[in-house]
């Protein structure tokens, strides 16, 4: 075997409490080298009850096959030593123990996962996990109150540039609550909405106050109170790795100097302080947004105690944490255990355009924004950069960055507020645009909608990218909407594809298929990202597969059967991963999708 | 090259930042598979001005290869995009990314390391790297008051068992530090010294008590007084993960059941409580010592609290950690952020049996009781179950867990009041004990003295190992107190052993060489674990060597003259790591080890 890819590292994703009595273990070997691999596990106090739990491989990226098996116990999960066996196509079997491999029957150097203590027990909100997201930068989404816009608002609808305001605020969001309703959105991400510089307000001025020409407290309280009572969660953006020139505290130094008592809440380079990069610690060289000293006590304090007014106050389902790989990692351990403890179902939710490992490690965050997803989807739907191959390979590569509950509540986004809109970096094509979203949908983790994605809107970078919501129906790509109408009912309606495991079954140039299994239920999709007519599906077993899903509506509900396969089942991209023994012929349009529900045979009923 | 063994995450040790302005990186290959790795990093601003770094292998376990470079940077390390670009033996070139290895140059997907915060950087008291430390257990150390000795003391020496007493306590130990001074000893960690239930007072009742058999407060603050006049560290041994039954909250939860304002510090599985281990978590099924519940906010404040108190009030230098890896880690994170903010300089050393790698992720420990190193020294030097290549591996796999600092700080023991002496285990063989604690000397990490073991005391495990010090000159070992006494000499007048890099050069059945450096320092040490006589050590370049330490104390002093290698240099058994032009003839004794140190040769000397 391959033993330098063979690992086990003690800690979270590849060994962690899913509850006290509840482990998860995880094991490294090279691709489709193992022919089988199995947990040993005993307490230590009873050395001579060795349990052997196989092991599944759960995720394969294009070096590796992560196994993963999950171990009840009785009691509480404690003192359990443990090693792995693993055996090698050529029936070579080694262990792995804490020491490294070995070549015979391990009798020391165990590994040992110690006790679940109840907070040690990895626990990210079951309501986050899968759901529908919609991002909304406020200044754009939609106008409610004339009154409180800002002077010298331009028209709505006025392509947007880096300084002028459209008028978008809370009232405007509550009044289109409907709206998402309809589109089936269960979750809002609001960008800052605190007092603050610019139209995108990631410069606060004001952490307690909201800012007027979004509203008030009051209006917030009502839009939150509104979307609850659609069962429609509300998270804000707390940018709390910087703030604005205005933000008292940073006025109060550039006044007082090193006699301010908030010297030391930012990271001053040089008295004394003018406003300038060369002054202060700032983000980038940009002088308007001076960085906050978040590893000063009294900074992380002041951040705790912003984090809890609005859960507390404002019954905010949780936080969505600006650059959160640049804040100090005590801010949000200490977060965590603070709001944890006082709300245990409010999301922390951690920007970062690359690896959230860091931050995923159990006592930080719960989810982060998944832009290495996007940028994989780019590269296949809209830029054709890479295959399907590579495609599942950077996906499983993403994946296995995580357990299993987080892999669920990833914030999956096509685009946002700081990045190209997607169909614009689709050249305008929706064929490919449509089917990035509906892959958004299918995929394991929680689809974000950008605003106004739904309906056509497109743009590069920002600012172009936050244009103001279109609410002129004639305006709006009906059928698009209806698209992602229907993507978010598959969605919902469907907890194999919001919590069940994925196994790719299909790569071929640009077509891409895989299975999605919870428990009995099983499902097939399949995407077909360019011109291809035919396709052959491997699927688990014979059997009769009902289209629940599909590009040309008018097929959902009907019935294919796959038949045997001929070369014994190892005929999916995944070898051994999954036993194919079954294949589907599929008719499948240019740029198609489709998604299969396996139906349950009658009980002793053989094709 | 070996694909599935390539890796990198963004975590520590792989990547972290040292101070604000110096970053250090790694990448793991398949062993002995790369010609030359390289990163390549970028201010994400400045993409056209790509810095190349040559990494160097740092560390080669069985499997793997660990390449590691330090990176300086002018201003604070921010927003720096890097990947690793590797070139097989055969010319072959792969670059790793965040999306995977890829086989062209890669213009996206790059990782990225946003901005070191001064609580991000790794700090490790710089005091407690490569220190001695001396562990007492201070029922059995030395009786200094007759007047505190518990009721029903057996005499001192009498054969330990696990019930009674002979009266050790702070006192004596105060009065044995000439003793301790002379040997060499740099900080003591004493066993549990509050007031607790049974000799070894590892079920506390009370935290802010010194227990009375042990002495008083203020002979506490005597003794740490008299140690820091001699330069001599102390730690105390915390219990938080469990209490003793007398413990007033636990009385409390008997006497009012339910109603007790305590119920939740303890994890009650059946009410009406009773003494019983089916009534409540404790250690094991052991019911004298009911499990704290650490996850409860009132328990870690409570467990922060008494951190705080005694060196607050008594100024202790750091805390040993019972059974670290059983406590919830969110204490260990609140413990270190309020700690190190309020004590920077103090010592957080988790016990841990197996890998400390979920303790030492930067947010909780400094350091822990290293026993997978004491079990890899056992099986080398006294069981001899593996040989010198065995050995090396798992010493390098075991220190590839941690990042530089952190192996530096390791507490390496060869026995404790938990384990059978090393002398036991050594079947009474000194020169196998002398030699495993030369080891431990020039070995990175922290060498530990176990009570007793350098007078040439022996034991089973518990309570065998437990003995009364023997202070009657005549009964000590007094070669191998000499024997310790040169070795905390050498350990403490060589900076390179403390702080220097750790090559092996030489793994021959049961010969071990390696080397370690630092700037322009270099040793070489050679272990003879067996009879053999002759050796040849590869060195890095000919010239003349310097004996600084042999077990032939007379050989100290004499130099030894390495010829050039014949075969270019690749002939020490970690090929390219280093290149080995010189070769250092040995007589080797058996059982023996020497000390060289690479003599400064005059600017344009040739041989």
């Amino acid at each position: 075997m391959n033993r330098g890819a063979i690992l086990h590292s003690c800690i979270l994703p590849d060994i962690y409490a899913k509850n006290r009595s509840l482990l998860s273990f995880r094991l490294r070997t090279a691709r489709e080298d193992a022919a089988e691999c199995s947990l040993a596990v005993y307490a230590r106090t009873t050395p001579e009850r060795i349990r052997k739990f196989r092991m599944t491989c759960s995720l394969r990226d294009k070096e590796a096959d992560y196994y993963t098996v999950e171990v009840p116990f009785s009691k509480v999960a404690r003192y359990q030593k443990y090693y792995f066996e693993l055996v090698g196509k050529g029936g070579e079997k080694l262990y792995l123990t804490s020491w490294g491999i070995q070549e015979k029957v391990p009798e020391d150097g165990f590994y040992e996962f110690l006790y679940a203590n109840e907070k040690d027990c990895l626990t990210i909100p079951e309501w986050s996990k899968g759901q529908v997201y919609y991002q909304i930068f406020p200044e754009r989404f939609c106008n409610g109150d004339r009154e409180n816009d800002p002077e010298g608002c331009v028209d709505w609808g006025s392509a947007p540039d880096r300084d002028h305001y459209m008028g978008g605020d809370l009232r405007g969001i509550r009044s289109r609550l409907d709206y998402l309703e309809d589109l089936g959105v269960q979750c809002l991400y609001l960008t800052p909405i605190f007092r603050g510089d610019f139209n995108h307000k990631y410069a606060t001025t004001d952490y307690f106050e909201v800012d007027p020409s979004f509203g008030t407290k009051e209006e917030l309280a009502q839009l939150v109170d509104a979307c609850h009572k659609k069962g429609i969660r509300i998270i804000l953006d707390g940018v709390f790795n910087h703030c604005g020139i205005h933000f008292p505290p940073f006025q109060d130094l550039l006044e007082k100097q090193e006699a301010s008592p908030y010297k030391d809440w930012f990271i001053v380079t040089d008295f004394p302080v003018t406003l300038s990069h060369h002054s202060y610690e700032c983000v980038g060289a940009y002088k308007w947004m001076p960085k906050l000293n978040t590893s000063n006590r009294e900074v992380r304090e002041f951040v705790l105690s912003v984090m809890d007014y609005w859960i507390d106050k404002f019954h905010i389902d949780g936080w969505r944490l600006d650059v959160s790989d640049e804040v100090d990692g005590s801010v949000w351990t200490q977060a965590r255990t603070f709001l944890k403890e006082k709300y245990p179902d409010c999301l922390l939710l951690g920007e970062t355009w690359g690896s959230g490992r860091k931050l995923m490690l159990g006592n930080q965050m719960d989810s982060i924004m998944n832009y290495i997803f996007r940028d994989s989807v780019r590269d296949f739907f809209a830029a054709e950069s890479i295959d399907a191959a590579d495609f599942d390979g950077r996906l499983n590569h993403m994946l296995a960055e995580y357990p299993g509950e987080m892999q669920q509540a990833l914030y999956n986004p096509l685009d946002s507020h700081d990045t190209e809109r997607f169909l614009y970096l689709c050249g305008g094509d929706k064929r490919r645009f449509r089917l990035a979203a509906a892959f958004q949908f299918v995929f394991p983790g929680s689809p974000v909608i950008y605003y106004g994605d739904e309906i056509g809107m497109t743009g590069a970078n920002d600012p172009d990218c936050r244009g103001a919501f279109i609410w002129e129906k004639e305006k709006q790509d009906e059928k698009l909407l209806r698209w992602y109408r229907r993507l978010t009912a598959l969605r919902k309606g469907s907890e194999v594809l919001r919590k069940g495991s994925f196994t790719a079954v299909l790569c071929e140039g640009r077509t891409y298929g895989f299975a999605r299994s919870l428990g009995e239920e099983e499902l097939y999709v399949f995407l077909n990202a360019g011109e291809k007519k035919e396709a052959v599906l491997p699927v688990a077993s014979p059997g009769k597969y009902k289209i629940i899903f599909s590009d040309r509506e008018e097929e959902e509900g009907k019935t294919i059967r796959a038949r045997w396969a001929e070369d014994g089942g190892k005929n999916g991209v995944n070898g051994d991963r999954m036993d194919c023994q079954g294949r589907l012929e599929l008719m499948a349009g240019e740029w198609s999708v489709l998604v299969m529900e396996k139906e349950k045979e009658e009980r002793g009923y053989e094709e």
